[in-house]
C-alpha cells in the first residue's frame, strides 16, 4: 500500500547555483552517460539495487527500476555563476575529468552557460568574479532568482524543477532572529538585510517557486527555520546540508563499526591535502569555519559519550584541511584513530584515502535531484530526513537529532523507498524463514 | 511476547580447547574485571547498549541489562592444552598483557591446568605438545573428553557449560562424505577414520553432553551436517567459524560503506604480519589454506557481483599472512582498496591497522559463550545465525548464503535480543513519528 | 699529523636550562647506562663506529675508542627550569620512560634540582611558572647565571662544563642591530632591552665563563653574530639550532636520496601530530613561526633549484604541526612526497613515523656536549659546522649555506674526526686498491 | 691529472635483449626527449650536477657537460625478444606510457624489430615467446648472436655498441663449476651444456664482440668468474645486476640514514604488489628466488651486525612480491620498518612508495649504457664498482664485499668522474676554506 506518485513525465530541468569543479563533472558525466561512454558508478539511483522480501526470495532489482524516477535523457541543466565561463570552459579549468572525455560531449556543455550570480564578496573573500547580477537589494536580487527559475522553465520546455547548490562555502554565520520564522526573514530580505547570503536568497526564491532545493555546501542555507517553514507552508521537499564525502564519508563508514563492536575510541585525527578552488576558497579560516562545524559533528553523534561514557567521552577529534595545490583536486585524506579495546589496551588504525573530491560529488548531486523530484511528486514535503545518507550535516525536525551512521542512513533511505513502493521493511531478523528451513531439514 | 527463558542462576563453565594467547587473555581478563582493574571493552554484551523503541524514546539500556546473561563473578574456566603450562604460565609466555596486569591476577590464573588433549600432529605440523592424551584411537578419545566434561562440571559444581574452541588452525580439510550424517560420523568415530580432526571430537563431546559449542578458528569442527544433525536432536546451540578481529573486521566493515554508495571495487590486496604462535601455525601453507578460504569469502559475498556485476565482477581480492617474529602479538595489517566512482575514475584507500590480536579476539570469546548460553536458557537450538556478528565465515543453514556485513549482522543481533524479549524491532523508517514531529511544528 | 687534544680527566658538568621531557630522558637515561640496565642506542660517541684507512683494512672501531671522550661516569648534571621539580618528578611528568625504569635511577634523579629560571612569558605565552628569578634586569640577570655557573663548577668540583639549551621554542624574532656585534649586545643588556631572550642570557654567560654552548631549540640563541664574536674572542665552540630527529630527520634522510637520482620533487606536505608540552607551546602562532622557520629550510638547501630548476623549482612545501593530546610524547609524523621521473610521470611516497620525540632527541644531547667539550680540548673554538649532523638549522659561518644533507654532514663528522686524530680522509674512490686486486687476480 | 678518453664520435648503438616494460620506456623516452616533447628526470648523466673544487667556488656543472658523453642524438636502438611485437607494439602493450606520448614517436618505435631471441623455457616458465632462434645447440646459438652484433653494428653505421639485458627474471641458479673460468665456460658452450642460460649467451657474445654488458637483472648472467675474466682479457668493462629501483631504492636511502644515527633496526618487512609481466615472471617461485637473494643482501650490508651487533644482530628481514593485476605496472611497496632507539625504545617507520617501476628503470638504462661507454673510451676495463650507484646486487672484485649504501655509491661514482677528469676529490672536511673565512671574519 505505498504512496501514489505522479508519473516522472516531461523533462526535469536541474538548476546549480555554483558551476564549479562539482557541478561540471555532474553535468560532464550525465551528457557522457547519455552518449554511453561512461557508468553513473557512484550513483545509487543509477546502479544501485534494493532487496525486496524475504532474503530467501532473491529479489534485488535495480533502485531505478523499482521507483519511477526521471529518466537521465530528460534532464536539462542550468545555473549560475560569478565567472562567465561556459560549463566546457569550466570543466576544462576544473581539471577533474581528462581532455579526451571533455571533448567527447564539448557541444552540450558548451551551450550551457552561468546566467549572473548573486553574490556577495563579504561572505566568499578568496574569490573574484564579476558575472553577477547589477542589482544590490536583497528583495531585488531575490525577485532576480525567481525570474531566472520561470524563465529558464519556459524556454527550456520543463516539466518540473530541482534547485542544487554547488557554488562555494560561504563563511561561518551563527543562527539569529531575522532566520527564525519565514516573516522574519522575508522583513529582512525587503529591509536588504546583509546577514541574509547569497545562497539563502537562491534558496528561498526556489522555494517560492515551488522547486525543491538541496544544499551540498555546510552553509545554513536552507537550514533555517524560516525556510523550512516555507517549505512546509508550499510543500516543497528540500533536503542539507553537504555533500557527504571523502574523509568524513570514511567517518561515517568506521566509526559505527568501531562502535558495533564495543570498541573505545581516545581520539581521531584527520588531515586533509587539496588544492583546487574549494580548497583556497577554504583556506580562509572564516570559511574554513563553516566547513570545521559541519566535519566535526559527526563522530559526537555515532560514538555517543552520553550513552557509553567509558568507551567515548575522552574522545578527542581534530580535523584539518590543508591547501596544497600539487593535487589540485585529487584531494587526499589521512586519519588517525586511537582506540583501545579489552582491558583499555590501544590500537591504532590509519586510513590513507586517496580520493577525487568532485568524482564523488558528482552522482550525490544526482540522485539528491532525482530523490528530491520523487519525493515531490510523492507529495512528501519538508525536510527529507531520509537523504541524510548523503549529506554530512544533515538536517531534522527540530528536537531530532541527526544521524550521522551511514548503515542507518542506508536503512532509512532504502525502508522510506520500500514504503513508499508499498513493499515489506526489512528487519534483518530472518527468524521466522530461518525456523521453517531449519525445521524443513 | 518474547520467549520464556531460563534464569542464569549458578555457576556457569566456559570450557576451552585451547590455552593459548586468546584464551588465556580472555581469562586473565575476566580477573582482573572481576578484581575491578580493568573494563571488559569490546565486549557487547558487558558494555553495548541497545536501542528500544522510537527514537524519541531515548531508551538505551545496556545489554546486560536488557537480556538475563550470567553474571562474570559466576563463571569458572576450564580446558585443554598440548603443552602444561598453566593459565598463567601461558599467559606469561604469549606476551600479550603486561607482566603487571598477570601479576595482579596470578593466584586466580595458576590454579587453571590445562587438561590433557586430543592431539594429532598431522593436523598441526608446526606443533610439538606433549600434553596429550594416551588413547589414540577416536572413538576412545570421544570418549575421554566426554569423561572431563562430566568430571569437570561435577568438581567445579557448575550449573551449565558452554565450551569455545581456541586451539590453533587445522589444516585445511575438505568436506566427505564421513562428516555428511551423524550416522556417518559415528560410524567413522568406531573405525577410527583419521579425517576426523581432533577439534571434531571435542565438538561431538560437547553436544552429546549437551553443552553449546563456539568454534573461533576456521577449521571445519562444527561446520558439518553430521554434528549440526547432531545439534538439533538434542536441542544444543552452535555455531561458527572463525573469530572476526582484525582485518577482516574492517574489511566487513568498509566494504558495505563502499557497497552502499555503488561505488566499484577493483581489487584489495590484505597483507599482514605477526609473530605470535598462531602465526607460526599459520606459516604451513596447509595450515594458511584454512584460514585463507575464510578470509577471502567476506567480499565476495558484501561485493556481490552477481547482483552487480558492472561494480564487482572485476574484483581481485588476495589475502598474504606474513610470519614477522618482531612483532610479536601485534598483529599489523595493511590494506590496498583499488575503488572507482563516476565514469569509472580510480581512486584508492589504505588501511593500516596496528592492532592486538588477543585483545580483539578476547572479548568475543567472552560473548559467545554468554549468548550461546542465553540462547540454551531461551529454549533456541542448532545454528544460531545472530551470531554471525562475532565470525569470519558464520555457519548457515543449507541453502542460505552467510551474511558478511557487519551492519545487517548487528541489527539481526539486536533484532534477536528486541524478539526474544518481546520488543519492537527497529527499523529506521522513522517516518511515522517523525511526520508526528513535523505536523506539530 | 692530527691536534694535540687536552686529555678528558675528571668531571665534565652537563648544564641544562629546560629540565623537560628531553633533558629529563636525557639524564636519567646516562643514569640508568651507567648502572648497566640500558643502552644508549642513538648515540654516535657511545655506540657508533668509525672506518680507517682502506675498506679492505677492516678498521672499524667505536667512536669511543677512537677519539678521547669524556667517559658517562665522569659527567654531573645541573640546571634551570620554571617548573620546581627536580629530574624525577619532571621526568615522571614527562611519561616518555616507564615508571619502572625511572624507579630504578630514582635517587640519582631526585637530587638534581633545578635553579631558578631566567623567564620572561613575553617569549613564551603558554607557560606559567613561578620557579624563576628574582630580578628583572637583563644585566641582573646574566649576572645571576655567571655566579650558578661558577657555583656549580665548584659546588660539584667539575673539570669542565658545557651548556645545552633544552628549553621550550622562544617566540619567533628577527635578528636585529643589538645582535650585530657583541658591543651592541652588551650596551643592550645594560638598558635591559626586552629584545634580548632569556635564553640569550644564558648562552652570553655560558660562553663568559668559556663553557661551550649548544642550542636545541630553533630560537636564535647563539646564532647571532655578537655571540659568535664572543665565542671566537674567548675560544668558547659554540652549535645551534634545533635538534634534528622526526620527520626532520628523515626529510634530510629521504631528500638527498631523490635528488642523488635525479628524480623532480613537486610538492611535500608534512603533517605533524605531538601531545607533549612541547606542543602545546608549539600550539602558540608565535611560538610555531620559529619552528616552521628551522623545518622548512631544509628541502630548499637539498633540493637546489638555483643548480637544478628543472627538478626543483615548483616545489610546494607545507609543514603543519597539530597538537593532539592523545599520543602525549609519541610524535607521529605524515610525510606525502609528490615526485616525477622519466618524462615527467609522477610517484608518491608517504612516510609515517611513528616515533618517540625525546627517545631520539637525549643522544644528541649528549653527543652534542661530548664533542663540543672535545672541540674545547682540542682548541678549536668558534661555531662547529661538523656538528651540522645533529641540527635542524646549523649555523654557519657568515656566506655559508648550512648544508642539510645528512650523510654529508655524516662525512663531514667523520672526516673531522679523522683529521684531528690524523687519520687518512675517506672518499670512497677506491680505485687504488681496487686496481691492485683486479690485477692480481 | 685525468684520463685519456677518446672522444664520442659517431654512433653508439643499445643492444637490448628483452624488449619488454623496461626498455620500450628506455626507448621511446629518449624518442621523445630528442623530440623535445618531455625531460630525461631520473637520468644523473643528462640531468645531474656534479660540484667541482670547493664549496665556496660555486661551480656545479651538469654532468653531461662535465664529462664527454654520447649525445642522445647519436644514439640508435637494437635488441631480441622471445614475442615479435615492435617496439611501438610492446610500448603499447606494457601500458605504461600515455597512449597520446607512445603516438608521437610511433614513426621512430614502429621501424625497431626485435631480432629472434635465445630462449630456454627451463628458465622461465610463465613465458610462451615464439619468436625463437631454431639453432638449439649452446654454441651454435653464441654464434648466431656474435653474428647478430655485427650485422646490427654494419647495417646501422655504429661507432661503438654496449648492450643491457632487459629481459625476464630468469630461475635462481647456484655457481658451479663451468662459471669458474673462461676456458670452463667455452668447453661446456661447446658440450651444450644447459647450465648454461640464455642471459649468458648474450653475455658471452657481446664481451666476445668487444662490447661492454650491463645486467639488469637479478640473473647471475656476466657475475660469474668466466665472464669477468674474459672481460678482462678483452679490455671490456662491464656492470651488474638487476636496477634499483623502487623499494630497494628507497632502502638504501633509508637504512644509511638509520645506521648514520645509531639507531638499532629490529625488523624490516617489505612487501610489494605489482601487475605487470615482470609480476608474472616473478609469480613463479623459482624465479622469485633470483629477485629475493638480490633484495635481501642490501640490508645486511648496510646495517653490518658484525661491526655492531649491538644494533644489528637480531634484525630480522622479510621481503614479499604479490602479483597484483589490477596495479599493472604501477609496482606499489609497503615497508614496515622496527627500530629502537635510546634505551632501548621501540619506534615504527612506514613507507608507502606509489611507483611507477619501468619509469624508475629507463634512466638506469640511459645511464649505465653512456657509461659503461665512457669507461671504455677511458679505458677502463672489467667489473665497474663505481656504476653500484645503479644497482641492487652490484658486482665486486672477489674478496671485497659490494656497498649498498646510495650515498656512498654516488660519492665514489662522483669521485671516479672527478678522477678521471683530473679534478680534485670531495672530502666534505671544509675544515680548510672553512678556517679561512673564520679567519677573516
Ligand atoms: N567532494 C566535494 O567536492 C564536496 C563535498 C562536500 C561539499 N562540497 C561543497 O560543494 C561546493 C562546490 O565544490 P566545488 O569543488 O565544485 O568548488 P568550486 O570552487 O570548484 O566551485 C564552486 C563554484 O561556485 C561559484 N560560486 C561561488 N559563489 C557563488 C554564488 N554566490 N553564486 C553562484 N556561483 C557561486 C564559484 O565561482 C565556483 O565556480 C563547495 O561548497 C564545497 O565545499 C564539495
Ligand atoms: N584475533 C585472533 O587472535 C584470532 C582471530 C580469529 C581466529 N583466531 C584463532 O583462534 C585460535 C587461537 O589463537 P591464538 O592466538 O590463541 O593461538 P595460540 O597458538 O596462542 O593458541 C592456540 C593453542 O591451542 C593449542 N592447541 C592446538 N591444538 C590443540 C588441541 N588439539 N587440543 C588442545 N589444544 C590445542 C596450542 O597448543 C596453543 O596453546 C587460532 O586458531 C586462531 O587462528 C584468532
Ligand atoms: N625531538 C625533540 O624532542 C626535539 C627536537 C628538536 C628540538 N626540540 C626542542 O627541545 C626543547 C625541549 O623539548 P622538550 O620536549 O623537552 O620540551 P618540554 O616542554 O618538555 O621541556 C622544556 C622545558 O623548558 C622549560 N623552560 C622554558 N623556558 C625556560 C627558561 N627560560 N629557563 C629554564 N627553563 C625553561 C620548561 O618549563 C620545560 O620544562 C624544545 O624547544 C623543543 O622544541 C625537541
Ligand atoms: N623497476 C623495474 O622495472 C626493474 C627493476 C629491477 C630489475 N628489473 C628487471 O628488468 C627486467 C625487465 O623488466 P620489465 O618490467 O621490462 O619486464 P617485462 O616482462 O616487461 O620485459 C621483459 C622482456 O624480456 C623478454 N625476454 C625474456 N627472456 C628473453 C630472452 N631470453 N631473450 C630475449 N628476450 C627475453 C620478455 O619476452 C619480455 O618482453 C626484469 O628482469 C626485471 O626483473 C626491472
Ligand atoms: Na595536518
Ligand atoms: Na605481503
Amino acid at each position: 500500500m505505498g504512496y501514489s506518485i505522479q508519473p516522472a513525465d516531461g523533462k526535469l530541468g536541474i538548476l546549480i547555483p555554483g558551476l564549479g569543479a562539482v557541478a561540471t563533472t555532474f553535468i560532464a558525466g550525465v551528457a557522457a552517460i547519455n552518449k554511453g561512454i561512461s557508468k553513473p558508478v557512484g550513483s545509487l539511483t543509477q546502479m544501485g539495487n534494493i532487496r525486496l522480501g524475504k532474503r530467501t526470495e532473491n529479489r534485488y532489482p535495480l533502485i531505478k527500476d523499482f521507483v519511477p524516477l526521471t529518466n537521465l535523457k530528460d534532464i536539462v541543466f542550468g545555473g549560475w555563476d560569478v565567472y562567465e565561463d561556459n560549463v566546457f570552459e569550466a570543466a576544462s579549468n576544473a581539471k577533474v575529468l581528462e581532455p579526451m572525455l571533455l571533448h567527447a560531449v564539448k557541444e552540450e556543455l558548451e551551450t550551457i552557460k552561468p546566467m549572473k550570480a548573486v553574490f556577495d564578496k563579504n561572505f566568499i573573500k578568496n574569490l573574484d568574479g564579476t558575472h553577477i547580477k547589477e542589482q544590490t537589494h536583497r528583495r531585488e536580487l531575490a525577485n532576480a532568482v525567481l525570474e531566472d527559475i520561470a524563465q529558464f522553465k519556459e524556454t527550456n520546455n520543463c516539466d518540473r524543477l530541482v534547485m542544487v547548490w554547488c557554488g562555494s562555502t560561504e563563511k561561518y554565520i551563527e543562527h539569529c532572529e531575522i532566520f527564525e520564522s519565514i516573516d522574519a526573514f522575508e522583513n529582512a530580505l525587503d529591509a536588504d538585510d546583509r546577514r541574509i547570503s547569497p545562497s539563502m536568497i537562491y534558496a528561498y526564491a526556489a522555494i517560492k517557486s515551488r522547486v525543491p532545493f538541496a544544499n551540498g555546501a555546510p552553509n545554513l542555507t536552507v537550514d533555517i527555520p524560516a525556510l523550512v517553514e516555507l517549505a512546509q507552508q508550499l510543500e516543497v521537499p528540500i533536503a542539507g546540508k553537504d555533500f557527504k564525502t571523502g574523509q568524513t564519508l570514511m567517518k561515517t563508514i568506521v566509526a559505527p563499526g568501531l562502535a558495533a563492536r564495543a570498541l573505545g575510541v581516545k581520539g581521531w585525527f584527520s588531515s586533509n591535502i587539496l588544492g583546487n578552488r574549494d580548497g583556497l576558497v577554504l583556506d580562509d579560516p572564516e570559511n574554513f569555519k563553516t566547513k570545521e562545524v559541519s566535519k566535526l559533528s559527526v563522530l559526537e553523534e555515532i560514538l555517543n559519550a552520553d550513552i557509553n561514557p567509558e568507551l567515548y567521552q575522552e574522545l578527542y577529534h581534530k580535523v584539518r584541511i590543508n591547501y596544497y595545490p600539487p593535487h589540485g583536486d585529487n584531494k587526499e585524506s589521512w586519519d588517525n584513530i586511537d582506540i583501545f579495546g579489552w582491558l583499555g589496551y590501544p590500537m591504532q588504525i590509519k586510513i590513507n584515502f586517496l580520493c577525487r573530491d568532485s568524482i564523488l560529488a558528482a552522482p550525490i548531486v544526482l540522485d539528491l535531484a532525482l530523490f528530491l523530484d520523487l519525493a515531490h511528486r510523492a507529495g512528501m514535503s519538508g525536510i527529507q530526513e531520509w537523504l541524510s545518507f548523503y549529506l554530512k550535516s544533515p538536517q531534522t525536525a527540530p528536537g531530532l537529532k541527526p544521524e550521522h551512521d551511514i548503515f542507518k542512513q542506508l536503512i532509512k533511505l532504502q525502508n522510506t523507498l520500500r514504503h513508499i513502493m508499498g513493499e515489506d521493511l526489512i528487519t534483518h531478523l530472518g527468524l521466522d524463514y530461518y525456523q521453517e528451513l531449519v525445521d524443513n531439514l
